[in-house]
């Protein structure tokens, strides 16, 4: 490559990384592999001069020199040799510190915690504004996908009115096996976490949050106002049993987790997170194992959908990779060029209470005479249209005395679903919570 | 919205327009509904200050003022109000001048004119990169869908294996309705010109260049060399016929006019554009309509798709805005900040005869016996497998002397292949030019 061509270059930028797990050790690797390449396309040359890590004993990449480690991040962000910091450790405490402290230094910074951002992006945007030194984050949602980009940047023009993901791999996995393999929750959990695809602790990922959080910074890049995280409904498919996989496939649907961030006419925006069924003949039914997708629509653009690797090594350095390029042509190019968040003062959230879609709920019952009649009953008096009910016989235990029964609902309310499934509960034939999914009619 | 709360605005940038026909409309109407929230968004405000079109008496966007109007482009160009150009008129002459003439002023350029960029990109980069003045074209691929930003940005760090489209929506749709309604070709394109899918002049979408100019701007994007387009292979539709359709359904393929664009190890690129046998497995398969679709590899990012509407007022507007405010960020921020093309100076596409595939060959061949025997000895001395052949009963005519004979070959080099159909096509019993598909599997 003769220097000619490629772009005016600036000096070598200085990147300071805060962890070196999987991920810091892919964008490493990335830049040793890569490095010309990149140099190439964009003019930026880095170099990584200081590590943060836990336990500097530990063995890491090749290549790295070991002067380069600290297990104290003020050693990296207060280098004077860092010129742009990347977060990498996960959680919202040191995590938060390190992101204010960099932005307090103006030194621009690299995230992939959507944890860290959904819960206390609220005070790290203010600081990030306040300082006029930009947080990216495209490696907080969806790994490879860059999902950021397109809504922050490629749909600028657009009023979004909808995305609709699949953004939690780990579940997507599980949902998976369980549909295709016919395992049980905590069968396929299992499996996931043998191969690596779930954590030891799956708790955020299994109980939707992971997938959430990421949901709440498409909302808030979409509509621009900060969103109370308290307020954003979220289910996870911990109760999703495989006797729901299988009503679902007999009904032509998938159960897939699934987020929905929707504007609504009367400017409110709906943001959820929950196990759903969708068609088997959406694309999004298709989404299998640890990919993700995105399907967004704007007034202008129309239906698209993202699809690509929503976690691991490659993916997710990836996108930290282009965050660093983003970020150092900002550095490079007289400061960050883009609008900070949030950029609308208001904004409002529908209650879930309003949302509405058609549902399927199961009840796990007493097998006896007059049990449907009861709860039709019930939801005839709601007012809540029923399009359907089964009771499969349980073939383990034909003599069981508790059946599982499950009805498919008109769209309704939710509020009206939620109160009036309280009254159906107290009836002496229903033994527990009944099981909610949403069916959710993608656009 | 609160003046706050937005970035630190710049003054309003002046933005001229050379072409006002569905496009240009677009763009005016989604700045006239979408302004506050780009400006909240991003920081930009902008004004359409000049147009530039052919007829000035023809109506127009509701709104515009008919001072703004003008027929000589060079009035759009040299106006100092106008801060960027945005190039709208399609073709490569005048274009050619409108383009080169903006960046001789050092300003921006916003285009959507794919045949511009393949054919005299070489020209235009040069001066862009002399002028330090940057050509925007994300509306050149793909109307809505940010693949060039994705390719350009977002997979800056990644050495892209492969990419695999389906960007002509014409074709597309074409095809489509050959395979879902059982139309003929000509059946089939006269329906799309009457919905508007097809121009009156067809000949760039059917014939394959509207999608080859489409992945040759990837290609330069991706492997950044100057791609001679005269050295691309290119082939379209008007060739497809009912009967090949309906072999690929039963032997579980869709035909696809389909771009693809690979690195291989020796580092050389394969580009070619051809109608292609899909499985119905795959997830392009599905890509209907006027719907575009492109498959990236990236070395870390792994597998991705990009889906969304191709072309349209709407989603080509989208692209153009996006592009406006890019290129505004750029000049409120101290000039452009992404690399030039080409920025490599050396690279080397692979001749066509070198690569290889599968593929499904049809024969128009006499009715005798022996035909079959012959085609085969001639592939047997290539030493080119056959993995099946058929002859269909010509339903409508079954005493004609003339009938449709098709092999499904094993890989090879395409160039065998070629030198092979030629001799077959010395046969007495061979009426005419084979028709050859590739057999893509597509990882």
């Amino acid at each position: 490559m003769s220097k000619e061509l490629g772009k005016k270059r600036g000096t070598k930028l200085g990147i300071g990384l805060a962890g070196f797990g999987t991920v810091g050790t892919g964008v490493w690797e990335t830049f040793q592999k890569n490095a010309e390449l990149i140099a190439n396309r964009s003019g930026v040359e880095v170099d990584i001069v200081r590590i943060a890590v836990r336990d500097i004993t530990k063995s890491r990449a090749e290549g790295v020199a070991a002067e380069k480690f600290t297990t104290d991040w003020n050693d990296v962000v207060s280098d004077p040799a860092v010129d742009l910091v990347v977060e990498l450790i996960g959680g919202t405490t040191t995590a938060f510190d390190i992101v204010a402290a960099a932005i307090r230094a103006k030194k621009p910074v690299v995230t992939g915690n959507k944890a860290l951002l959904a819960e206390r992006g609220q005070e790290l945007f203010a600081l990030s504004r306040e300082y006029d030194t930009p947080i990216h984050f495209e490696a907080a949602v969806a790994g490879a996908i860059p999902i950021i980009k397109a809504v922050q940047d490629s749909f600028v023009g657009n009023r979004i009115e909808s995305m609709t993901g699949i953004i939690n791999g780990t579940s997507n996995y599980i949902l998976e096996r369980m549909t295709e393999a016919g395992l049980g929750y905590e069968e396929a959990l299992g499996e996931a976490q043998q191969l690596g695809y779930a954590e030891a602790d799956p708790t955020l990922d299994v109980n939707g949050w992971d997938a959430a959080h990421k949901a709440i910074l498409l909302a808030t890049l979409a509509y621009g106002f900060t969103i109370d995280y308290n307020q954003v409904y979220v289910r996870g498919i911990e109760r999703v049993r495989a006797i729901d996989i299988s009503f679902a496939k007999s009904l032509g649907y998938v159960v897939k987790l699934l987020c929905v961030v929707r504007e609504h006419d009367n400017g409110m925006i709906e943001i959820r997170t929950q196990p759903s069924f969708i068609s088997q003949n959406h694309v999004l039914s298709s989404v299998n194992g640890v990919f993700n997708a995105v399907a967004v629509n704007g007034d202008a653009s129309g239906e698209s959908l993202f699809y690509g690797r929503g976690a691991g090594k490659g993916p997710t350095a990836s996108s930290v990779v282009a965050d660093i390029v983003e970020g150092s042509l900002g550095i490079n190019h007289g400061g960050s060029h883009r609008g900070f968040l949030p950029y609308e003062d208001k904004g409002q959230l529908m209650p879930i209470e309003d949302t509405e879609t058609p549902y399927y709920v199961r009840f796990d019952v007493t097998d006896e005479p007059g049990v449907i009649a009861k709860i039709a009953n019930t939801l005839a008096d709601a007012g809540i249209g029923i399009s359907g009910t089964h009771s499969p016989v349980n073939a383990e235990n034909p003599d069981a005395d508790f059946v599982d029964m499950v009805f498919q609902l008109h769209t309704c309310k939710f509020g009206l679903l939620k109160s009036t499934l309280k009254d159906i509960e107290k009836l002496d034939c229903v033994n527990s919570r009944p099981v909610v999914f949403r069916i959710e009619n993608i656009v």
